[in-house]
């Protein structure tokens, strides 16, 4: 805090002032002239600054605060690199997720995950356990969803991130996903956070759609303080007034975030448009605008799937958008 | 679903049209007359709409979704009471619920519910998990906490809620609180919706600062699909553009839930504008607007509370508060 | 500013600072101690402190800024009291202001009118120059509903407020109507605000749906640097993700005015909510929040109206409105 | 229109909806089985649809709208191509617009736009009329500044856009700039898009921040229908809740506008990030989307800028992103 005391304070004014603060238990340090009088003290959390407001000649109180400090970047500048199988996610190789938002049978599955395989995909997205705001919708296969997660993995080599709604289901996921995904509506459920935290899977935190930047960084701090260090940060689009889109892109927030932490940052285009028909261009735009991977819903036939269908892109789709990518990627200077 | 027919539709595109509503179990009704044709299903949660508009000649089609049965006002238009040892909440009398953001010792929970009890206060509120968006800050006392209250609850008679985090904790909370609080960041917690709904104890609902009254709803008919049918709604303010407060208190929402549902309502002015100075008049236009009561932020010196002091109001200005409200129930037919 | 340099900062990089500030012309104080030192300077309104932030060794640099100068409350706490003709808006007397969205017919707007003066209604609202999003929707009568407005004065005596979308139509309207207003979508239109500001007509401000309170006390500080110190704030709702609602009235911006500035405010639930049903609640909501009066779209047949249909309430609405709104002002002291 | 009776509906009731259809004028078609009876009207702009839910028996109605007729893509689905001098703009050639923000003096504005020249940029933006938020802050050198792109243009051959307030300085605007500007702030002022809808001159007009898509397209048809097919839409930010950044760049309207209308779309990384270190990788990602080109805010000193410090790239960050920009243009088959 800087305490700025008024032209006017006295001697026990000040001395007010410096009480409180012993009694709070800060460090402090005085500086004055023949006319004013400025006190700086250490960083503090959680101290309420209206305190000091409130005290007779305190002209104005300033907070600094340093908030979250694992996820900031490290002096030495290192970008965190995490090791999937034989993906690494934040290198210079861009890490691309697809697959159904739901698991709906073995069949729909596999006949999804094969063709993406094919294209070059290495870790498929498919829901088990799902939120859904209207109980009268489908609410995924549960542990059965789980079970054919494993079956694929055992039958195709391929990786699986799936997510995880409740804590008390995490030994159930650890046997099956290689990655652990906390939902948007999940960004402040501290217990499930400090549950991932202290699994030895890495964790792909999505954005709360009505979550600040600070917010986000901090929910990423409950993890790493469990000592998962693998957190992926993934932004999946904000809730705003525009209509035309399920959610709106906050595409600023990839650089953003690459300037504060050392976390690799993908997409998500497909909850954040919520339309088949501009996943491409956004998705581009985030390989673009510096991300680390995408997360793509994608659907042998969208328009029967049981959830999300409207933004679900066609088999065929996902493979023009990798061609696409891989291009744009290049003009970054990365790879696909 | 109401689906138009191009006036170019020829038979057998009509027939396609029918076949997929077939498929998908659907009851429905032709109309036409020499130019066009239309065709009535009986209402459908999950049908994809898109479905039928890809089909050849389909020019629109409309959905027409009865979302929520249990929550929505009963066709004799009976609005839900709830009891609560001799409080009504969701009749005539409006219900005051105040307290600490956080219990920090049994002197301050003591001092503070004392002096509510002598203003008339017979529901405290005070947290004993605290959900805190920085890991570094008070995270309250937890089951410390919940003991605290069972002290009071036995030492002045006096009611008390409490917010649960995880629905793992319910057994503990249910022997000691009289109403359970969901808090807004838990609104689409469903594993807690779904276990508080299978609790007999009453259950606050706080709306989600990012939920669209359909969601608010949705969240609700969560709980009564479990069997418990007193659930009081919480109003405490939307994320918006808007700065000068902590959230925006979204007072319409007030009557427009009075017109949908038979829940009773109550507003936070606490979180909702987050300032101390505020609380007043915001307080007085929700009983204005209809709301069954309000739930306030209350501490003895606020600048020193351990959590959210910039929005509690003083023991004074609790009781300054009471007595406008009384008079403005008046004005409103309602009773204080 | 408060510039506070690092611990590390040599006397020529101090020097470096001192350096700028006098070349801006700014007058400075120095505080210091063996460890620290800090420059505080005089308040300025267009110094970029970012100039500071990137000389080296300077830690922080904090601007405190006092924006508005006509618009805040001034020393001795007066509260501007606005007279227009008998009505005086801002007193202990609340100002409802009613009538129809837009002008329709001589016939539409004396039916209304008399029966709004029956009522006890003294100023008549009526748009005969219409914003609307569409090119192709009903734009107003023009000028022939400014004659309508001039019939209207001279046969019943009641005033009249108008909306006036262009500067240059300034010397008609202040031959019509005894108050100017200001719309939502011209809160940034400088030029027509700083015309009004040299207007001898009263102004009625209505707050833009994407303006914060400071960018709203700004436009009415353009208006007052102009010498007419006859200005009425009017909160009319913000544009969020809530959707049940046209905007969402933010009902905390009466008493936050308040607390800021000596203009009077009044309160639109007509746009604010865009719902017939809830203007009245939200109405009563606005007079307990401490509003200093009201604006309502009133129509003898809504259903037919050419603009806001939705949201216009019945005459016999209105009176109903008139009775209890009678009730809630005199719950919180003051009269209507 | 489509209107659906209710199964009860007997003879009279049905007539009573069709002697309003006819009262208003439109075309109608009944179609009828056993059971329901539905009736569709021909579209229409402004039928106040509540007009017909109120009648007995009638059980929904549903309006389709085809609202904007001119900005629409037409049916041979070409794109419009604006030239500007030697530039076209919305062809495969992106185009590059940047400059200060403010016109500050004939040696700033010269320094920079020779620099810009040198790195091939032909078109030059420059503000002589200022919109500021606060009235105390510099509002731009006015008549002054149009002189100095005069002089310009004349001495170096680059084309100049610049942002126009009021519709009565059209013609000292026409005399000087090649592309006209209308600002967010007046994306609504209607008789400033009528007046440079019937001007010779193409116009740029930015999205208000606080415009859905459909508000953005209806006010690019006020100026398409006063015959002036060149406008250009510039998507510049939207306000949102999140915080890090001045606005939130919406990336995703660059795609759907495309699919919707047949004008050129740039993006101004400028005033939706506000932050010079998030200019590049943003600006890179609207070429990404799909953008026709970008406008760009650079000042050879931005902390020593009079308005929009925070937000100007250096020179030599332009230079930078000219370079990276080319790669991406070309990996998504464009030429910069």
């Amino acid at each position: 805090m800087i305490i700025v005391m008024n032209k006017d304070a006295q001697h026990n004014e000040i001395e007010n002032v410096l009480m409180l603060i012993q009694k709070l238990g800060l460090e402090f340090s005085i500086l004055k002239n023949e006319n004013n009088t400025v006190i700086l003290t250490q960083p503090s959390y959680d101290i309420n600054s209206e305190l000091f407001k409130s005290l007779p000649k305190v002209e104005y109180v300033v907070t600094l605060n340093e908030d979250y400090k694992l996820v900031y970047k490290n002096i030495n500048n290192l970008e965190t690199k995490i090791k999937v199988g034989d993906v690494v996610i934040g290198g210079n190789e861009l890490t691309m997720i697809a697959g159904p938002c739901s698991i709906e049978s073995k069949d729909q599955l596999f006949r999804i995950a094969l063709h993406l395989k094919n294209s070059g995909v290495k870790i498929i997205r498919a829901g088990a356990f799902k939120f859904r705001t209207s109980p009268y919708s489908f609410q995924g296969l549960g542990y059965k969803g789980l079970e054919l997660l494993k079956e694929l993995k055992e039958e195709t080599g391929l990786m699986v991130i799936s997510e995880i709604l409740d804590h008390h289901d995490l030994p159930e996921f650890e046997k099956v996903v290689d990655i652990l995904q906390i939902g948007a509506r999940n960004m402040h459920n501290i217990n499930l956070l400090k549950a991932v935290g202290e699994s030895s899977k890495p964790v792909l935190l999505k954005r709360s759609y009505s979550a600040t930047l600070k917010e986000f960084l901090f929910s990423a701090e409950y993890i790493l303080m469990g000592g998962n260090k693998n957190v992926i940060l993934c932004e999946r689009g904000i809730r705003t007034f525009s209509d035309y889109t399920r959610n709106t892109l906050d595409i600023s927030i990839v650089p953003a975030i690459k300037q504060r932490s050392h976390l690799p940052v993908i997409v998500d285009p497909s909850h954040a448009t919520g339309k088949r028909d501009l996943i491409i261009p956004v998705s581009l735009a985030a390989i673009a605008a510096g991300a680390d991977g995408l997360m793509i819903e994608v659907h042998h036939t969208p328009e029967l799937a049981y959830s999300d269908s409207e933004q679900a892109i066609r088999l065929e789709q996902f493979d023009d958008l990798i061609n696409r990518a891989k291009k744009v990627a290049e003009a970054v200077g990365r790879k696909l």
